[in-house]
């Protein structure tokens, strides 16, 4: 290994990436993943069907080069999105870090700078870093919770170009209210800021969640981006997309790769949205078992946060390295997120929610 | 129109994009398309068989991120290449662009500079700019050709981070020989430059035609890339791939975004390699139909370049546009790549290509 890094250090690397390591979870094979978030429950067969049909027939054409425009992809996220979006409105890329990329190399790159509010997906100061753009990390108050007045403070004190509010956040769970987004976005107007909404999680809020989406209208600089990755259960398939005024869809295609979105990506994710609903008939079983796990972290004196994701970040633990450890000696894997006393599980069926929990009850108990 | 770029230009776009138009050849429906050098031959049955196959067994795995190190797809890239190459000599990507940006990510960006030589691929510009680096345009001889001592005395003026070079060359088709390349890296190491040489077309190049492939030992700093949307047919699946020293895809891992190449774009090209010889099957009709028209072309008093790709480029052309315009009426889809005097045109099936010179050869005579 040093060796390897050795001759990685002989190479003419960028200065500012010497020394970094790779992004990403542990990929370990284990027989409960509740570490990245993805959708444990599967894609229901007449969906998996719906989408084998879709890439056999879109197979016999891939010696073309795909739809650059994906219009047919666009016109369906506009449908499945409502708020009386249209492709106009849309955008997409392989998973939404590409749709973030594509923002932050319009709107960020030398010279400008990009605001989150960590603890928040910790992507964001990656991708700032990828495209040139100054990171500024905000906060939040000590129970993770941002208000209003506090993000349009930061933001009139900062004056970035691009704000990243994440909502349902992660790895926190907990949803911002739209007066957040609307305060961010009113003083942001000040360094004429790009604010990106990510709802990444947005499916899996409490039945009342309002959408950032209702407040596109008028605000040409606001951008909601979403995933099929969650919700959808499609992280294999890598869709992310985003909605914002047309004149952003503009700014996007001046900065994408043609040809970025492949025909077979575009044929999965069309047959995946026109079998929503089916795909979607898991959501509300995830959000009982989110809902579950706070509740029986709560019981066993933890502190999980509030969440409207399909994952819980808890609080409360004494040495989270070694609990981490210990489910993962048992078969769970789930994610130590960085901070201090906290772990992060993903929401997952309710046998491997239960096998979670038991295992937890019993390393907390020993 | 006019109301639209009026709304763009009010958005905070970086500087250096406005005014901009998206890059990509006008995607038009016509009965014969030979403008972007797809391989027009099509899947065989089998093939299409065994990718759809492929795909269809990963469907229910989507709900799962992908291996972010797709390592039976480096295996088989490997594999395929051959030279000794194994799966940490091999990166890829959703399109060899994305490859070539990963490479500009990690060597180039602000404060550096990458070199080519017109008439070449035309994103290398774009993605130079798109990554922050500073775009240097070297020359070439007035018949498009390269020498050895021509291109390393630029490279030593220029002192470059990075060099592209381009065999066979887009737009012009002919191979360099590997004298170019070996040259081109030696007078590079006064800048510690690194040397891409984009070997998309390679495998229509004429017999006995090396790849750099074979330069690959003991030159840490030279990168090959290539490409399954040609030669394979595989342009709609979006795969590119490079092979160098593992510390060259060691520091790509460290700009990709994670998960980028999808689990439907492994299966698609894990399958199309377990295939590889029947997909190739049509190259050599290829190569024949491109001989064809280089030989037909000249007996019309045109100017063909010589050409190792599936492409021709010939000068010799009064009114390239009004050529161009007068196949497009007769429905056949060639390219204006912006050479005075010159049109671009992709060696198609049989029929095609008879269609090509039967409506040229009447424009001609007209």
């Amino acid at each position: 290994m040093n060796e390897q890094l050795e001759r990685l250090n002989r190479l003419p690397l960028r200065d500012d990436l010497r020394g970094q390591t790779p992004y990403g979870a542990p990929q370990l094979e284990v027989p409960v993943l509740l570490n990245v978030n993805e959708n444990t429950h599967g894609l229901p067969q007449e969906v998996a069907d719906a989408i084998a049909e879709s890439v056999r027939q879109a197979v016999a054409g891939l010696n073309r080069y795909p739809d650059r425009e994906f219009t047919e992809l666009r016109e369906r996220l506009a449908s499945y999105l409502g708020h009386g979006l249209s492709v106009e409105n849309i955008w997409a890329g392989n998973g939404s870090n590409e749709v973030l990329q594509h923002i932050l190399q319009a709107f960020g790159g030398p010279g400008r700078t990009a605001m989150s509010f960590p603890p928040t997906y910790s992507m964001y100061p990656l991708l700032a870093n990828g495209t040139g753009t100054e990171y500024i990390a905000g906060h939040r108050a000590a129970d993770f919770t941002l208000s209003a007045s506090s993000a349009a403070d930061q933001v009139r004190e900062a004056k970035p170009n691009i704000v990243l509010l994440c909502t349902p956040n992660n790895p926190t769970g907990t949803a911002l209210g739209l007066d957040v987004v609307e305060a961010v976005y009113e003083a942001g107007s000040a360094s004429n800021a790009v604010v990106i909404v990510d709802e990444a999680y947005a499916e899996f809020s409490h039945a009342g969640t309002p959408s950032a989406l209702s407040l596109l209208p008028g605000r040409e600089r606001l951008i909601v981006s979403r995933t099929m990755s969650k919700a959808f259960a499609l992280a294999g398939a890598r869709l992310g997309y985003m909605a914002a005024a047309p004149e952003v869809t503009d700014a996007l295609r001046l900065v994408r790769l043609p040809y970025h979105l492949s025909a077979v990506t575009q044929a999965t994710a069309n047959a995946a949205l026109a079998h929503a609903p089916a795909l979607l008939a898991n959501v509300e079983d995830i959000k009982a078992q989110r809902d579950r796990i706070v509740s029986e972290l709560t019981e066993l004196g933890l502190q999980p946060a509030e969440s409207d994701a399909n994952f819980v970040l808890f609080g409360g633990l004494e040495n989270p390295r070694k609990t981490w450890q210990g489910l993962l000696d048992a078969g769970v894997l789930i994610r130590d997120v960085g901070i201090p006393g906290h772990l992060r599980v993903t929401a997952g069926t309710e046998a491997e929610t239960t096998a979670f929990l038991t295992r937890l009850r019993e390393l907390l108990s020993a």
